[in-house]
């Protein structure tokens, strides 16, 4: 995948501790660039809020196929499209590009389930999340 | 997936920090799980040096099922199998069960290319660590 | 310090993400191994409801000594006491024995300044956690 | 502390992972922005290579104290400077700023000793890496 996939990105420094012994990023820290992409779109967004928000997306599947290597110091620039948007579901595409390149080193998924915040069961999302994430839809 | 399903377990305790705002464990923390219960059989098996093996695996993919929370401080049993074991690569299937319950928590894969030191080109994986992975697969 | 300086101990198993570059536990991960041991002495008493107390501790001030390295797969065995207990802050010591080393390879401190949930302003510590530390009192 | 203590900043951003239940960025985070600060620093001046350097520094002490909470999605500035630097040790001494706030959110300490690689016994800081810290003297 392109940049020119993605309608969206998020600038993400890495950090000394996000590399491990091998001297690259760890495969599970792209999971939490992948979270953070998620969650800062919809905090700019104004939909959701971490405390007050009656419903809310819990993750239901992640995945990511690693082409690349990423290390510390690199800038990351995410990007994030949603392929899927259902009734309670929505999944998001991501690719992590490495400073200025043009190809992604990383490719990945993530599934959110709106569920309530009191019983965490299902519910449909809510409309002014679907109008921010309408953007992202490819 | 039960705990039948699985030939071998790890031991993992949670910590404070692996839960997130909504006070479960975190989405990436998963994975963190997965990378501790392979790496650690594969030093257990003495066919991992971190300094000195002319081969070791890189991971190309990884991916995770979320079916019920974990949160701190529970204690995880992470069960772990081999279903593909070809010439370089492994695919590591791995559940996470929470306590003493039955059902997985969590159902993950993890795939590791083995790549030589100097060059991280895609090498046969070593007869050591093939005689290391045959209890684990099914 | 050695083993006998502390009444309480909690084990922590290392994780494979917890070692940085240089093959050894990265600095910082040492304090989630203090918060993981003061919360989980805190959840064990039963003083400590992430969703309900009406008071819980913040941390005001943390600091570590590093005297020999962990590195994964090493298991940890951390020593906790409380030095001090006055009316709104409590201060633990800690410090950490790798595998059955009998002197510590790190030794740190923690303050907590207990505060209501409302307002998160400094109140009296609730005596069941007061009851909860004794045991610790050196 | 104010923003006019600090000769050297770098920008930091925050990561969903980083809160911790209460809503904040967790305590021992602090130290990866800390320690993520004197790395670049060191990388961008081009004394530090990480597979290469005959010499780099290994933690003994770090410290923090925390004035006021951070929580994903701020931008912090870590400003640095060096209050001692000695024939094998150097003391940074850190602050984090909080968005656009005059005012320290957290003030740390870190203090490096520098190491041979191979033996890993204390040697004399190497003089680049004196020549990149002199701009940081305060």
């Amino acid at each position: 995948m392109t940049r020119d996939d993605f309608p969206h990105f998020l600038r993400i420094e890495t950090r000394w501790m996000d590399n491990d012994v091998y001297g690259h990023v760890n495969n599970a820290t792209y999971y939490s660039f992948f979270d953070t992409a998620v969650n800062k779109h919809l905090l700019d967004a104004k939909v959701l809020d971490l405390e007050g928000s009656p419903a809310f997306g819990v993750v239901v599947e992640t995945g990511c196929k690693y082409m690349k290597s990423i290390a510390f110091p690199d800038v990351i620039h995410a990007g994030m499209r949603v392929t899927k948007l259902g009734n309670s579901s929505v999944r998001y595409e991501l690719a992590l590009f490495r400073n200025d390149e043009p190809d992604a080193s990383a490719e990945g998924w993530f599934v959110h389930v709106y569920v309530d915040r009191a019983m965490r069961r299902p519910v449909r999302i809510p409309d002014e999340v679907r109008a921010a994430l309408a953007p992202l839809r490819r």
